[in-house]
């Protein structure tokens, strides 16, 4: 049926969310969750809650957020943004960040998401290719552009880039701005991330999610640093176009649980350890892994086809994800689960592959 | 300081929340919340709370909150579209129906977001002066346009259009969307509100929201109500946006107070009640009240400057809203409290204006 109103409206194809099962057998290992339950500090902020204050609209700052992260980061309040995921946050970054003629620039293979936004905000973009090896070729950044993205570590590939490079992305834009997802970064080693940078580089936006290493996706919570230039700017829209996002659970369960930060790195370190033993694990049944600093892999088989594995795993309870996408439609991304988890994806593996 | 960017980024008036007093002595009439608390179902449904799920994404479809208000009003599950409060809602709709180069049309006083919307997405828009008496106007809203938008009953008028004149408005507008802002519906006399008309017109969009009727503005929750092409377009937008907006405890939370609807339609004649014994006593008092069908009163004193009393108000720990604004620069918005709190503000401005 066609109405009258079709060709007023705007059409976008449809993104499709990964799939969800409700199955509580079903052993996801598909969207990046961490397999550790949140912080204790959870249950512990919502026995004493009033539930009286949810009558009221939250405070549009998040203040009390904004400042425990700041805290938390060493920096000062007005260096933060917060918002509803990092989706969030880096729709509004582009909605605010890039608005010249000039084509923002982004790898072919990163965040499903970039290319997304740019069309729906008409915001001109061109994707640089990956190397064969599915590096980033900083090089590639340097040139006049309107701006630039870069997922790091990378997404779906597991790979991060040095620290130096991006440096040099940095430096070679200073009139346009230079958004690092660092959604992963928990997962890479120390000394990886460019917080540290965001004193030296006024053009330089990090941004970071509760979603992976703090086991808190169901609350959606991300949030972006930078100079307080840029982080006013990001306001000012946000503000212009939905005042009370943060809702008050998401206000106070992100306020409370930043402290538990070793609660945190412990598991971290377990999802790390999990990984590098199930690399190996992988490497033995001839697969090709990508060097991860992620909560995930991306590997692919030598013999048996992705889709093929995807589908046979999707058979028994098993979720990893599949992209049916040029150059990386041999590959698999799978997340890092508890050792339960991996050891019962191993035993899947072996048999179906023998 | 000027950076080197700051010509490649978009840059908007900001837009100033309404202030949010943390001394809890003040008395908050200045945002149009409700001054009962949320239903008991919520402390219910936190109380047997599994906080692991939070680890997970939620469903991106909210699909359990979604099914529950289709139930709750008698409609399909395709006919409803759930955001993180009604300006998630209403920003969506704006992006995904207003898409022609024709201006969409709304009253020139009215919900304050509807021009800023238009601004940021680039919409063109013309506002239609109110008439003299502060109602709408419907024949001006009878030839071509590229949308239309109104807010039934309007704020910060208060003002109910009747429902024949508002089909008046669809009817003559087959080629465009025209959406149906009922965020204070619950507060008008029944049988006022445009839902029951989506399954006759196509182009009708019905947006509701948990922030006034439900005492539950902090939990951030609006929907709307259309036919299911309607609903698709706005979720295909939506997921190309960001997918996962609504977080658990929303979901949860909005789907579990749902069924207390005894309990809202007692704090909704509770409310109801006091504005009518408030609008009696402005009377007595020499204000203008306009006929309020919400849970707040416009009203204009016979001689004291509504700026004055706004501050002094202030002044006295009792915060009501004033409009630095054409032709509502002497009005006062005034939420409905409890009785206890109208009854101090009666005290108040009694003693100030005698």
């Amino acid at each position: 049926m066609a109405y009258k109103w079709e060709s007023n409206i705007r059409k976008v194809v449809p993104y499709v969310p990964g799939e969800q099962p409700k199955d509580k057998n079903i052993i996801k290992l598909n969207t990046n969750e961490n397999p550790y339950p949140p912080s204790k500090k959870v249950s512990e902020m919502v026995e004493n809650a009033d539930f009286d204050i949810l009558k009221k609209y939250p405070d549009a700052t998040a203040g009390e957020l904004v400042e425990k992260l700041a805290e938390f980061h060493g920096l000062d309040k007005s260096q933060v943004f917060v918002g509803v995921g990092s989706d969030d946050v880096l729709g509004m970054s582009f909605m605010t960040f890039f608005n010249s003629d000039k084509k923002v620039i982004f790898p072919d293979i990163t965040y499903s998401f970039y290319p997304v936004w740019c069309d729906l905000l008409k915001i001109p973009y061109e994707t640089i290719p990956l190397k064969e090896d599915f590096t980033i070729d900083y090089e590639e950044y340097l040139g006049e552009c309107g701006g630039v993205v870069i997922a790091n570590p990378n997404a779906p590939t597991g790979i991060l880039l040095d620290k130096e490079k991006i440096i040099k992305i940095i430096e070679a834009n200073p009139e346009v701005i230079v958004i690092v997802d660092e959604a992963y970064i928990d997962f890479a080693p120390e000394g990886s991330s460019c917080l540290d940078l965001i004193d030296r580089y006024d053009n330089l936006l990090v941004v970071r999610t509760y979603s992976k290493s703090r086991s808190l996706a169901g609350i959606r919570i991300g949030y972006a640093m930078g100079n307080p230039a840029l982080i006013k700017y990001l306001n000012d829209v946000k503000y212009s176009y939905n005042s009370y996002t943060m809702n008050v659970p998401s206000i106070k369960i992100g306020s409370a649980v930043i402290d538990d930060d070793e609660y945190f790195k412990g598991t971290i370190s377990k999802v790390v350890k999990t990984r590098e033993w199930f690399t190996e694990e992988l490497g033995k049944l001839g697969f090709f892994v990508l060097p991860s600093s992620t909560n995930f892999v991306f590997a692919s088989h030598k013999d048996k086809a992705a889709k093929d594995i995807f589908q046979e795993g999707k058979n028994r309870g098993i979720y990893i994800r599949y992209f049916n996408q040029p150059r990386i439609d041999n590959f698999l991304r799978i997340t890092i689960g508890t050792d339960e988890e991996m050891k019962k994806l191993v035993e899947f593996l072996t048999d179906y592959l023998k």
